[in-house]
């Protein structure tokens, strides 16, 4: 027999979480997943799933009756909107010069889809001109769309002209809606977007595990007329929807906890009501916003393409952007990001998300940057000392 | 905008678990997950993820360097262990005829596997000399077995031998161990199993949301030399490995909640012993099976191969079993299950797993069943009411 290791109890710091995600969790979601377990077809834990529907219906804008959380993180949601909507020799058209749209485009080709590439620069919104161009040169089946870009802090605007190019071309779009969902704007219906999921860690505050997705008829249709199975049984929505909807035929074990961390979550989003909650985001991301450009400091997206939720700031000449995300770790216990790929080195990435999005965290953390910045030399403007 | 839905605080019945899973979760456990969020690279993350990887080790008695948790429930484990260790056209022999060994042929021809079947009876354990029969008549690529079957409540006797037939057949072996880690002896490099995955809500007592799962050299140098990549990328064990292994590479966001319960379960484990464990629910659960055989009840599955974990009972002629079902939850707020598929109405299925694996569970379900069975008319033997 092996000997058992020796570890200690769970002793975590308080990170102040910043970043791109995950955001700090709701105190109580917390509550709500330190409840006991029910079993899976205890008619209590069915309700609990009905809850979690009704309330993502709110949450994403729509009436889609295939609306459900899946059994796993934000990936799995891509994955299960990929797969089960492309079939095998379809084409995807994709942003694939952008970081999602890289992995989007290498689960479609993993389900034996072909890839349609959008060659165009990541660090902007799709245009829609490039899109109708990419439409008229490819025979489209699946559109991928990120409506709110982790790698950039970019909000693709135009969505409902993006889904209209795609319908003239009798293609679907799914929208990635991981950054966005809850803290902007996102309207499934009125966009008329095929298939949507978000994330249940950024915005909405609670644990990752179990992750909205929404599925239209139109979609649902397709999907329900495959004419292969999808490559994954696990995340087979014709199976998933047995046990989300009225048959209530087992499928899988769910995963309870992130269950009643999701349900909390979102009754805290239809408690204070989208209008108030996208403001609030605005708000708080935009005092965050004017105190790191009065220190001096530039924004990487555009003011018109800004996406509260996710922040991008260029890092001066002269700063190193690891010291200062570690400065912030060592002396404040605060959490921000450095960029993706090409942009490792030029920006910081600062999230404003859900139970993080709260003016102590915005004060906290400029008071910090400061701190960060002048550790390495950076002049910091005098506007931000006074103010 | 639609209107936000009314919903109340959750409000969860105190339900006793015994059916086939999940187990209650323990106590600390669900403080563990009341525990605020951090970073995916968060270095104490990063540690909190090195602990499980060693108390598992320790859970499955294998030193196997990828052992880790899936980001879903034990479906995604049996997903990933299938669709990784199998390239399309090579062959997987399962016993088509059993409930999880249908579940695996499934995602094996997903996955563009062959299936060869091991058609023999679903309710006693496999025969050697069948399965090296079976090896003969096909060239099989990788077996899977069910260590601990839930649907019959049979154990597998003779994992060794099984393996060993394999591995003369060099074919891999896949063990699902769902239902048998930590509440039966489970050895992993004794065996020789090439791929083990275990649960987090069975005998552990934690969420489901983060499986175990471990791979040995074997197993994986085959897919570390795959020619094709898995259909699915959530589950990409190559590149899984990067984010659990040194290289430290951000895959996809893992799931913080359950993975600080599943640490915390393993703890638990690592405190009481493994021996200890196997022995506490051979003990609680032999005090349940001695008290429903004295109500006049049978076993059934035989003596020699009977599952601690889950103990599945004959109903009586002329008992109805979903009606002792419903009256235990009803009257006693405990759950049992029926049987599955064939043996619906047939038997009920009794866990006794992890947290749920204490005398005053059994206590309480024994005196519970003997009501149900009286409200139903059975003669129940006057040795349990003298007990």
């Amino acid at each position: 027999m092996r000997s058992p290791p020796e570890t200690s109890e769970l002793d975590t710091p308080s990170r102040i979480l910043m970043g791109p995600g995950p955001s700090m969790i709701h105190p109580r979601v917390l509550r709500a997943m330190s409840t006991q377990a029910l079993g899976y077809m205890d008619p209590s834990f069915l309700e609990i799933m009905d809850d979690i529907q009704e309330l993502l219906r709110y949450t994403f804008q729509t009436d889609n009756e295939w609306t459900l959380a899946t059994s796993g993180t934000g990936t799995a949601a891509m994955e299960t909107a990929i797969g089960n909507l492309l079939e095998p020799g379809e084409t995807m058209l994709v942003r694939t010069t952008a970081y999602w749209g890289d992995r989007m485009a290498q689960m479609a080709r993993r389900v034996g889809g072909d890839v349609a590439s959008l060659d165009v620069s990541p660090t902007e919104p799709l245009d829609p001109a490039d899109v109708r161009e990419a439409f008229e040169a490819h025979d489209v089946d699946v559109f991928g769309i990120c409506h709110a870009d982790t790698t950039t802090g970019i909000r693709q605007p135009n969505m409902s002209e993006l889904v209209d190019i795609a319908r003239e071309h009798d293609a679907y779009t799914i929208a990635d809606c991981v950054t966005s969902l809850s803290g902007v704007p996102v309207h499934v219906d009125d966009w008329g977007v095929d298939v949507a999921y978000g994330s249940p860690q950024k915005c909405l505050s609670s644990t990752p595990g179990a992750t909205p997705l929404t599925i239209n008829e139109r979609a649902r249709e397709k999907i329900e007329a495959r004419d292969s199975d999808p490559a994954s049984w696990y995340l087979d929505l014709n199976l998933l929807m047995e046990y989300w909807g009225d048959e209530r035929n087992y499928h899988h074990t769910p995963p309870t906890t992130p269950y009643y961390g999701l349900r909390e979550a979102l009754r805290l989003v239809a408690e204070e009501g989208l209008e108030n909650r996208w403001e609030r985001h605005r708000r708080v991301a935009g005092e965050l916003k004017a105190g790191l450009e009065d220190m001096g400091l530039e924004m990487a997206a555009a003011e018109e393409h800004w996406l509260p939720s996710l922040n991008t700031v260029r890092v001066p000449d002269g700063v190193d952007d690891t010291a200062v995300i570690q400065f912030l770790m060592d002396e404040y216990d605060i959490e921000i990001a450095s960029g993706l790929g090409e942009l490792d080195g030029e920006i910081w990435r600062i999230g404003c998300m859900g139970y993080s999005a709260r003016r102590q965290n915005v004060a906290c953390l400029l008071t910090a940057m400061q701190d960060a910045l002048e550790a390495q030399g950076f002049d910091v403007d005098e506007a931000a000392i006074e103010a």
